[in-house]
């Protein structure tokens, strides 16, 4: 289809943690914003609610509102409060289902199973398309140990640390170094500003590495890298068998770790974060039973830190582990990058 | 419910490894199998068809014959060939239904699901039990690290080596010791068993080790030790997933490793598999990240082997690994039990 023009729907939450969907979407979609939804901060501009994009487009206080400015698409990328959906984001859905915009939807309750959003739907022409829909099941075949282009995925310390946003910026540094690189979205946000992907969260177990698997298969075309957005820890206690998945089933020849820099314990549940070097060397040990892939590098995340602070932190990190570091947002994806291309030279073989 | 009287459906499969949930009931559930309809055997008994299993249930060559013995309940435990359920299947299910026996099937595909059986099932007031139904999604929450009974997890070295037998073998010698002990089934075979428990392969992943949480806390009254039936192998390249979220999600005090002697790499996929020693270290420093447990023993399965080869390779299990090790099956319980006790008497406490 044609490049996507958002209008974003996120009533009362854009400037709050839950609308880190839209703001990923806004950073780094190929899709413009024109609008954002929501009546708290009408009349003032993306920038104004949330410094650390830097977007001009309108905050307004409705569809109605919205529409002036022509998207062709409605983003749904907040999660209600309690789950359970609104009668106001209900009606502000079919209204932009009535003015024919596109619905694309990050929610967990699928919008085209909903009889009402289906039969209007139907009755425009409009899609809607809920990116956390998953293919059907495929077990792990193996298959993907021949795909030609090397795959590179990101492992983290926890969730939400920033794996997404390392693997776009070394995405855009390879691009801008003339290598064909690729991006593979495993997040809803990851697959709305990619505009494919597989939520491997939302797949069944047995078929989580075998979805993973798919998913660099699908994207092995024309591409000497592929970066594969990964998810959860290691040692988080209810999201490390995601992770494991994809380190296994997207059959990685070399892995990035991100960190944030001033997290030391697992979000929601107070695990402790490993230190780096033990973060390196799991995830190496777990790979090498399967299909060996080394650590490149570390993007390492400075959020909230002063530029001090930061450096202190870079270059600790790779004191500590001995690997290139950077934060590939504060400086740039490029320095890292370079560090770490050599690595990227090589597709490893499994061990069968 | 009263006391199930088994027809298992297994049309030319009875022989088969197809078979092994039926075998598996056939072994260890207290509900009678009254009779096994299969053609390619019909007329002979249990045992002439699959030497193992010390029963002498009837074979048949249909639900008609199968009648005569008066089941209650047809299981459904075998895979058809090619996934789809062929129609003679079809027929034997609806002769079965009209006959007012509750269904009770281990396949993918939920015959409740099916309008014919669902129809036919409310027609004659009777039940269909599909037994990889699992639990609405609900996240880990950690409410599990205070469950009051003791938890032991068996870890594998592969799928299909013998953890669920090792469950039920261990939870046996526990009760003939007096302790209250339960057996948490993770699989289709352990769940028509146990009579419940939940199918974790088949729980999306982002919930998985929630509901391994969820297994646990609905078995943690009245017991003192908890047997929880493990799934796979942590490098196993599809179904390690499903490892993991057992191994967080159900809070173990202690692990028992499972292995079968003649086995050297995951089946169907060539993946070497991990040494004892390293299967050990493994499992142990990833649970020792979220909330320690340490292998208690080995229940090594010698099937196949001579008693000289069988006794030889307990002992070297044993040495090397400096952990206690026997057959569970071929040499009984309890000697593996007594040296474990130990290593089950005290809890472990998470590392938040």
């Amino acid at each position: 289809m044609s490049a996507r023009r958002y209008a974003i729907l996120a009533p009362g939450l854009f400037a709050t943690r839950s609308a880190k969907t839209a703001h990923g979407v806004i950073a780094y979609s190929s899709d413009a914003t024109v609008a954002v939804i929501d009546p708290d901060h009408a009349g003032t501009r993306v920038r104004d609610a949330v410094p650390y994009l830097a977007s001009d487009a309108p905050i307004v206080a409705n569809v109605a509102a919205a529409l002036h400015f022509e998207p062709n698409a409605l983003l749904v990328g907040v999660a209600p409060p309690g789950g359970a959906l609104p009668k106001a984001w209900r009606a502000a859905i079919l209204e932009a289902i009535g003015a024919r915009l596109e619905i694309v939807s990050g929610l967990h309750q699928f919008l085209a199973e909903d009889p009402e959003f289906a039969a209007a739907a139907a009755a425009s022409g409009t899609r809607i398309w809920d990116v956390r829909t998953v293919p059907p099941p495929r077990l792990f075949t193996g298959a993907g140990y021949d795909v030609a282009p090397r795959v590179v995925l990101t492992v983290g310390s926890d969730c939400a640390v920033g794996k997404m946003t390392a693997s776009l910026e070394l995405t855009r540094a390879a691009g801008e170094r003339g290598v064909r690189a690729r991006f593979a979205a495993t997040g809803q946000t990851g697959i709305m500003i990619a505009g494919s992907g597989t939520a491997i969260d939302r797949v069944i177990s047995d078929f989580a590495s075998g979805a993973a698997e798919e998913l660099v298969l699908a994207n092995a075309s024309d591409a000497d890298l592929l970066f594969v957005e990964g998810q959860g820890g290691i040692n988080h206690p209810a999201f490390a068998p995601v992770t494991l998945a994809l380190l296994y089933g997207s059959v990685p020849d070399a892995l990035v770790l991100v960190h944030l820099a001033t997290r030391t314990h697992v979000e929601d549940y107070g695990t402790p974060l490993l230190s780096l070097p033990k973060l390196v060397a799991t995830y190496e040990a777990l790979c090498a039973t399967v299909k060996p892939a080394r650590v490149a590098g570390i993007a390492l995340n400075t959020y909230g830190l002063t530029p001090a602070e930061a450096q202190f932190e870079i270059a600790r990190a790779a004191e500590d582990t001995g690997l290139p570091c950077d934060d590939v947002v504060r400086n740039g994806p490029h320095d890292l990058y370079d560090a770490m291309a050599p690595a990227f030279a090589h597709k490893t073989r499994p061990v069968i």
